[in-house]
C-alpha cells in the first residue's frame, strides 16, 4: 500500500503514464489502423509480438520500428478479432503474461475513426495499451444534516485484481454492444443488489478520463460516472462473489483511507471527482484543486465510442 | 452569432486555440519568467512590444525569436508590476490595441513557479495570453417535477465585451488578493442581488478550464463553478448595470439558445458542464459526450493558483 500526502499524489498515481518520454527507447510503439491511433504497445510486448510474428505465416501484423499495424490481409473486423482472438489465446496458453491468467471471456470493442476496428478479450487490452470504458457509480445517502455517507466496496480477497481493496459501490467494464445505462443496471444488480427500480434512477454526471500503467500493461481508461442517491434504509449487499461486504463511511473517512492507499487506484480518482463536484474538496481549501482536475480529465489520444443514438 | 449544430461545435467555439501550429511563423511566442511559461505572445502584438523595448532605456525585456522575458533589472515583483503598469498605460494612452479600451481597474496576479511574478490590468491580460481565473454561478431551481430551471443573464447592451448575450446569472474574474468563495459571494450580490445568506450557499463543484481566442487576443482561463439553488419565490434582480434582465428557462431552452449561438461562449461552455453534471446530456444520447469533456477540462501549460490555505 502506497500512502499518499495530498489527494493530488493519489490522482498522480492512477494518471502516471508519462507525457512525454526523455528516450524514445523508454517509449510505447502505436498501434495504428486506417491511419487511427487504436493503442499502445511497451517495449516488453513488442519484443514477444515481433517473434509471434515471425512464426505465423502469413503475418498477423506488419511491425516497424515506428509502429504496429495489421497486415494487409486482415482487412475486415472479423478477420482482424480472429487474428487477436488466435493471438491471445496462443498467449494465454503459454503463460506468456501473468495478465492473461484474469481471462474475462469479456469483449471489448476497440474503436478506429467512425468503425469498430475489432473487439478483444478484455483482460488481453493492457498489453497493447487499449483505450477502454467503463462505469462507475457513486452510491450515498444524504442524512438529516446534509452530511453525505458513502457506500464503499472491499473487493473480494479472491479478485484477479486489486484483491481486498477498497472500490466504489458498483463499477464494470461495458462489454461490446452494451449501453452505456444499461451497463451500470446490470452491474447495480450483480455487485450490489440494487434493484432495477433504484438503479435506473442512476444519474450521469461526467466522464473521468485517465491514462494509467501498471505491471499488467497500459490502461487509457475512460469512466462514465453515476450518482445515486439511496434511500436511508437501503443496504446494499453482495451477489456475485466479487465484493466482500460493504461500508458506509462518512467522505472525511473515504478522504483519509484514500491517503492511506487503501483503495483501487483508479476508483480513488473517482471518489475524488464526486468530492469536488459535492464541495467536499473546495478551491480555497486544496492548493491543487486544479492540477487534480487535469488529472481526472485527461485528453486521451485515442478515437472515442460510436454511440448509436 | 455562429449557429452550432452541437454542443461539442460549441465548445470548440470556445476552447478554439489549436493544439498544434502548422507553421512556426503563426505560432505565438512564450512568456516566460524564472523558467516558467506565465503567457503567449501573438506576433501582430510582438511586433509592437519590440518596438516599444527598443525606444525604452533601459529596455523592459529581453525579446528573443523564441521567447520573450523580462530583462535582469526587473527582478523584484514591484519593479515588474510597474513595467507591465507602464506599458499598458502605454498602449490604452496611444490607442494601440482596442482591448484596452475596456480598462477595468482591476489587478490580476501573474503565477509563476511558487510565486506571483507581478500584478497587471485585467484589460491587458489577453495582449500577454495571460492565464486568467473566475468563478461562475449556476443558479436553478428544481420544480416539484423535478425539473430544473436556470436563472439566466441578459448582458447589458452597453457591456464592452459580449453585449447583449445570454450569460451565467453571475460571473466575475478573482482579482489579486481575492479568495474563491468570497468572490461569488461578492458577485452574487453586485449583479443579481443575491443576498449573503444565500450566496454563502452556493457550492464549488469542480473547474473548467479551456483556451480560447479572440479579436483581443488569446484567453486561457479557469473558471472555478458554483452551483446555488434557489428557493423557488427567489427572483434574481440586476444591481450594477452590467445584467439587462434574468430569464427563469428550462434547460431545454438553454441548449437551444446555446445552439443558436446567442450565449457568450465560455459561459456557454458553463452551461454545458452544468447540463452534463445534472444528466440533462447523457453519454447514451450524446455521441460527442467525452469530446466535450476534453474541451471543458482542457490542460492549460501555466502555472497554477498559489492558494493560501
Amino acid at each position: 500500500m502506497m500512502v499518499h500526502k495530498t489527494l493530488l499524489e493519489a490522482a498522480q498515481s492512477c494518471d502516471k503514464f508519462p507525457y512525454a518520454f526523455k528516450s524514445t527507447e523508454e517509449m510505447p510503439v502505436p498501434f495504428e489502423h486506417n491511419g487511427a491511433l487504436i493503442g499502445h504497445i511497451l517495449p516488453s510486448v513488442l519484443c514477444v509480438l515481433k517473434e509471434y510474428n515471425h512464426q505465423n505465416t502469413p503475418s498477423p501484423f506488419v511491425i516497424s520500428s515506428g509502429r504496429v499495424t495489421f497486415a494487409s490481409w486482415a482487412d475486415t473486423f472479423e478477420k482482424r478479432t480472429e487474428v487477436m482472438r488466435v493471438l491471445a489465446d496462443h498467449w494465454r496458453k503459454q503463460k506468456t503474461f501473468p495478465v492473461l491468467t484474469g481471462w474475462r471471456n469479456e469483449l471489448y470493442p476497440v474503436y478506429g475513426h467512425k468503425e469498430i476496428a475489432f473487439v478483444m478479450e478484455r483482460a488481453a487490452t493492457p498489453l497493447f495499451g487499449i483505450s477502454t470504458f467503463g462505469v462507475h457509480l457513486n452510491a450515498y445517502v444524504v442524512n438529516d444534516d446534509g452530511e453525505i455517507y458513502m457506500w464503499i466496496a472491499r473487493r473480494a480477497k479472491t479478485k484477479q485484481t486489486w484483491p481486498g481493496l477498497l472500490d466504489n459501490c458498483v463499477a464494470g467494464g461495458i462489454t461490446y454492444q452494451y449501453k452505456i445505462k444499461d451497463t451500470i443496471i446490470k452491474e447495480c444488480d450483480e455487485e450490489a443488489s440494487i434493484p432495477y427500480e433504484l438503479a435506473s434512477k442512476a444519474r450521469s454526471t461526467n466522464a473521468v478520463t485517465y491514462y494509467t500503467s501498471t505491471p499488467n500493461g497500459l490502461q487509457p481508461e475512460t469512466q462514465y460516472i453515476f450518482d445515486l442517491e439511496l434511500p436511508k434504509d437501503f443496504v446494499p449487499t453482495p451477489r456475485d462473489g466479487e465484493v466482500d461486504c460493504f461500508y458506509f463511511w462518512p467522505l472525511e473517512k473515504v478522504k483519509e483511507t484514500i491517503l492511506n492507499g487503501e483503495w483501487k487506484i483508479n476508483s480513488a480518482i473517482v471518489m475524488i471527482d464526486f468530492m469536488l463536484r459535492h464541495s467536499f474538496i473546495t478551491p480555497d481549501e486544496d492548493p491543487d484543486y486544479i492540477q487534480i482536475s487535469y488529472h481526472l480529465h485527461r485528453k486521451l489520444q485515442f478515437p472515442t465510442p460510436i454511440i448509436k443514438t
